[in-house]
């Protein structure tokens, strides 16, 4: 397993009336964490995107809401691969308040395109390599 | 069953530099179609916030995302209450680009809070009346 | 002149903890708005985009916040071109509520890039023709 | 005169598809800057606006863009009071890019009101007291 942990802080502009982090924008936690967990690899995704020339969309999203974050909150986004991408790349997150309460888990499955052909491809090998002493 | 539909043209500030609509916007475009599906009931949520005095926040959220929306497009969301509300309310979403197809589709699963005393609660009686001549 | 009207309902999406909408997001109805002044001259800003391969990027905002703006109220985003562009093209937009008033303005000043060579040009030709109806 | 650096990472979230961050977000990363700027003062917006009961509405913002900034850039935001507040607080931003290039300036004008009455009122003496070091 692979697991990176990186902190953000709740701004004005990600509140809602009710107070809360808008439930929309948990999708963008993940995203900076999701970013945190492969530069951990020693690689961006702005390095897989612009010169590996590979585009990573999401397929799908699952999020579960179980405390609200609020204003000024530095929350802690815990992200993980928890097995080996193949055609797919699964990115598991947690994210924990100050107090250290798990109030949010997140889910987000992405495929790969090589953008020269457009086409779906697996798990990039250079992608491989890199996690192979992560899943040995 | 209840079913509505709204439509929404995707602002330059909603792409990302994929050229699609970032992933996490989904979110708001379902929470645009759930609150014309509840002013089709004669009520706002607005009103149901600050005269009922009935928070909703979310639980859960799953999102599959079928084909990218882009820039300017005019997307129609359809959204829907497949059964009667009881402890949770869930609605579904379908969205659907100019030429007709399915592109994205979402459920979520709020709950009820009497702001008053702070506790969730059962769907309002108020809501349960509107909506029993669909789910008669 | 050219005048042109659109409406924007405000989503939660866009509230804060203050129940305002955000002071960021008036920038989206700006764009909003001059999205549409475009389109009413029989050209879109994806047209001049992807077609005519020309960017407009922006040089500088200015925002006056005279009321706010609420949940679900259904805004009026007037935009105006008081002049015939040169270098630049300056939009001017002003928000009006439910209740007509005038609760924001903002003016957005525009240059253009041409893409294939990077390099800033004045308003285009084809943009020229169809204003100088406007600015005769 | 007061003066604070604090960091931003762009996300993906925030980028368009010109692939530059959106022009509308910059109003974020000052009120990011202003936080930390009141932060270093020995207090938080937060308890201005829970503890102290003060809300600080945005009557102003300017922006000027310079260079635009892109995906997973490292920006740097600096956050200024040139002068002690009165009636009104003006902050002045500047935001830098890794190559520490000024990519970005801003001056966002906010008031205060004390949200017991409803009414607008001058700079907190609480404020004032700590800023009297840096106006001295």
């Amino acid at each position: 397993m692979l697991k990176t942990q990186t902190t953000y802080r709740v701004p004005y502009a990600d509140t809602d009336q009710m107070g809360y982090m808008y439930y929309g924008l948990y999708a963008k936690l993940y995203e900076i964490g999701r970013a945190e967990l492969v530069r951990e690899l020693g690689i961006t995704y702005k390095v897989l995107e612009t010169v590996h020339q590979i585009s990573m969309p999401v397929l799908r999203l699952e999020c579960r809401y179980i405390k609200p974050s609020t204003y000024d909150e530095l929350l802690t986004i815990e992200s993980r691969l928890e097995e080996m991408p193949t055609k797919m790349i699964v990115f598991h997150h947690s994210i924990f308040n100050e107090q250290k309460e798990l109030i949010n888990t997140g889910v987000v499955k992405l495929f790969f395109i090589d953008q020269k052909s457009g086409n779906r491809i697996s798990t990039p090998a250079m992608l491989v390599e890199k996690l192979n002493q992560y899943f040995g």
